[in-house]
């Protein structure tokens, strides 16, 4: 062993003891979530350790917070992207595709404090480029060079940061966004409803438990600020602690607005007394009265958007799931008008190998694993003019659905129920009887390939039965053209019922129309 | 102006000054293309330039080699994904899905001379990643990480290659591939043959023209090196500089290997006597006689199985456009066994707008532009072996499509035939005849989206007829269901057929069904 492996002993040995420690801590009730970020310092101490090692010792991982679907996963990530698509299509949306990475200068400015968590490429020379945090600045990029005004597109594609990953419930380093946007002039809060129809429509297909869309408008909380004496210039950052009360309680963000942000007691105070505030229409009406609030021009175009805004989800029939709630800010800067956020209320039971992690997490939450936020969105009227060479603006409004978070659930739903996925669809497995006839069973699978059946065969020359049989039982595969020499000598294929084991020799001419009403 | 603007100007001054005697030059015949280059280095510094001034002085472009997807050309890409993802499920195929980026480890040593092409990410701290170059690797490394021996898989996905970009072909930096993979220890040639049966359904279903599949085995060119006194250590380089036959001229191969790779002339001389070598099951039956060849056992194991694939080959009905050919030699390093490469006869009209950069290449390639290789692959049954920590093997054969070819094909095929390619899959717009009528049209519109119907209207108040109808007759949208007072009093809705201009009634209730049957 080599020097590097022998620290690494040493390093392990001293691990151990501290885990050992920190484990009869942890049985006392002490943080548990200190040992998976030793551990994983661990892990990676050993991946560059391995490194060095020779050909052998590659460190078989993907990257921190990123992960392979296997079959099983991709078959429920294709259920559950069929539906978010099919409601896109159902609204009327195009779809487009933008690159990967982005020229770094592109997502400069957008995200606010969420700038740091972005991926930057390594200068090779030539331009300087990031991975897209989002597809909201991709699209509003791409909307500027093509001169567009007037779209509805919908975009699902990975997107990356730099974050702390919490994989069990959901938080990845990769993830797939699924993204509708309206882009153009129109009249007020007709997008915007939508918008949120669609998270309702989402949310309800995907039939994952009760959910809440949360409603809020960054003109009432910048009015809001503003009425409660924050300075202008802090009227962002402000926002981003505000983002926080979802997390944290009111007291931890009311300490970061005075110790961190330097607000005073008294400005904390009057901006607790409104975030606490929840309602429908009616919280609506009842601000715009409100003596303080009501002096400020753009808390009131806000709370009147508001109002119409509930006026349309009365008629489209959604209002039952969906709250005016002061406290949403949501995190990134470019938003100008309405912001929305759905969460769902069910919590996540957590898979037997990762329990520990996940009631430490819900002791941290308080009660039960929640998966948070799997919808957000909003408008904003600014981004595209960013990227215009004269400022040209086009009002956008969109809303991100979050599939990991969703997929998590599916996923553990799936494993929760006894119904088998299936990960192909092959229709016919292509058997021999005897020895011998892998010739005749590569004509016969050919004849069904061209005729647009689904068929596999075994890879061997002469496979036994039984495995060909154990195969379809395996893969779910409902039926088995067997050929033997007798079948060859009558012109038939004997057809076989993988669930029943029936069998009925059918004439090799009629064999793809069986197949085809059999398998409908 | 600060200076680097200053200092932008006075460059541009210089380059028109270029560009002048540069595009005399071109008129009696010189190079085009190095002016495609200035204008290009000119565009950076241009993008470098504008970075610091300001907000308004974005660069909008994507990054050097990568492009957007425009609703046209995803419904296109659409189509041949269908057409790709259908074959791939034919053949019983099961899907998986990887991170876009890697380990940097994890890509090392795997892709000989072309690793320098491969995008590493900047280290902000943490782990060392890299782009995926390809989707074999990461394939390779998910089989030995979840100890997987036996899987027949596609992915579809992008894969990222610093290359020098030549857009109107086709070449990207950023661009799908389209992998089918059999993994497993199964009899010689059963897997191999089904791939290449993959790569003839698919570039027939695509319509794109005749092709040519050619094929050869790393075995036969192993031998042949050897057998012509080639240093075992010099296979490798050898092998890179034999593929570049596809696109150089023998002599200048040569020159390669004598000057840049040290081989005598004599051997250089031997191998060219092979690698002129084309033909079919005949060829290898003749080479195993080769006195020379028949002394290589890895040349006569490769023959062996070349002639046991094209009797396969034979079965399938697909030998009159594959060809055994020695001068096919593939890029990767990790090739063992078969490869084979598919190309398109047909050479790509351009569009008029690159037509003088097309030309230019044109004359450089000889004759007409190629569109080259469009699928590839082969075996590859030391790769898993690479990652699993005992070295265990797992031998591997796949096929990898090019689809941004492909596509660019489609691309301009759809433009030249005069049909219209719709963007939307809408069925009906919802729509008012009179004013104030916004909260019925909502309402009629949710009734149609909760019955699944594809619905879209205009998000104005108070739309003109005459422009709800113009939109259907842009987007293809083939109904309208007018709302009016009448029919709202009357209880029902009118549909009008766009095309034909025909209008009836039909009560309200009837509506859902009366649009699915006309939309079927």
């Amino acid at each position: 062993m080599n020097t590097l492996g022998l620290v690494f002993m040493r390093f392990c040995a001293g691990i151990r003891t501290t885990l050992h420690l920190r484990s009869l801590r942890c049985s006392s009730g002490m943080s548990l979530s200190q040992i998976d970020e030793e551990v994983a310092k661990l892990l990676e101490l050993k991946a560059q350790l391995g490194g060095d090692e020779g050909k052998h010792t590659f460190v078989l991982k993907t990257a921190k917070g990123t992960r392979d679907y296997n079959p099983k996963q991709m078959a429920i990530r294709e259920k559950v992207f069929n539906i978010i698509i099919n409601c896109f299509k159902r609204h009327g949306a195009e779809t487009i595709d933008t690159p990967v990475f982005e020229l770094k200068d592109t997502l400069t400015g957008k995200y606010g404090e969420d700038s740091k968590l972005i991926y930057d490429l390594k200068d090779q020379g030539g331009e300087l480029l990031s991975l897209r945090y989002d597809l909201t600045v991709p699209f509003a990029r791409y909307l500027a060079m093509n001169k567009i005004t007037n779209i509805k597109r919908y975009h699902i594609a990975k997107v990356y940061r730099r974050d702390n990953p919490a994989m069990t419930r959901g938080r990845y380093r990769e993830f797939y966004q699924c993204d509708f946007d309206i882009a153009g002039q129109f009249d007020a809060m007709i997008p915007d409803a939508e918008c949120l129809k669609i998270v309702y429509e989402i949310l309800s297909e995907l039939d994952l438990g009760d959910f809440l869309i949360k409603v809020n408008d960054r003109r009432i909380l910048d009015g809001m600020f503003a009425v409660c004496g924050v300075p202008d210039e802090k009227f962002r950052t402000i926002c981003s602690t505000v983002d926080k009360l979802d997390k944290m309680a009111w007291e931890d963000v009311k300490k970061e607005m005075i110790n961190e942000k330097g607000l005073s007691e008294d400005m904390a105070d009057q901006i607790g007394e409104y975030v606490c505030m929840q309602g429908g229409m009616d919280l609506a009406d009842c601000l715009l009265q409100d003596p303080k609030l009501s002096q400020s021009k753009q808390a009131c175009a806000g709370l009147t958007d508001i109002k119409q805004l509930f006026s349309y989800l009365q008629i489209l029939q959604v209002t039952d799931k969906v709250v005016f709630d002061l406290s949403l800010a949501r995190g990134l800067d470019y938003y100008t008008g309405v912001i929305f956020e759905a969460l769902l209320s069910q919590t996540v039971p957590a898979p037997v190998s990762t329990r520990v992690e996940q009631n430490m997490a819900a002791a941290g939450d308080e009660a039960g694993v929640s998966v948070g936020s799997v919808a957000g969105g909003g408008r904003y009227d600014g981004l595209v003019g960013m990227f215009d060479p004269k400022g040209r603006k086009v009002p956008c409004v969109g809303v991100s659905i979050g599939i990991e978070r969703i997929f998590s659930i599916m996923e553990q739903k799936a494993e929760a129920s006894l119904e088998k996925v299936r990960t192909t669809e092959t229709q016919v497995l292509v058997a021999s009887a005897q020895k011998n006839l892998l010739e005749e069973r590569f004509k016969l699978i050919s004849e069904l390939w061209n005729a647009g059946i689904k068929a596999e065969f075994l890879y061997k020359k002469n496979p036994k039965l039984l495995n060909q049989l154990q195969q379809c039982e395996e893969k779910g595969i409902p039926l088995v053209a067997i050929l033997g020499e007798q079948e060859l000598k009558d012109g038939v294929v004997k057809l076989r019922n993988v669930t029943s084991r029936e069998e009925v020799d059918v004439p090799r001419a009629d064999l793809v129309d069986e197949i085809k009403k059999r398998t409908l």
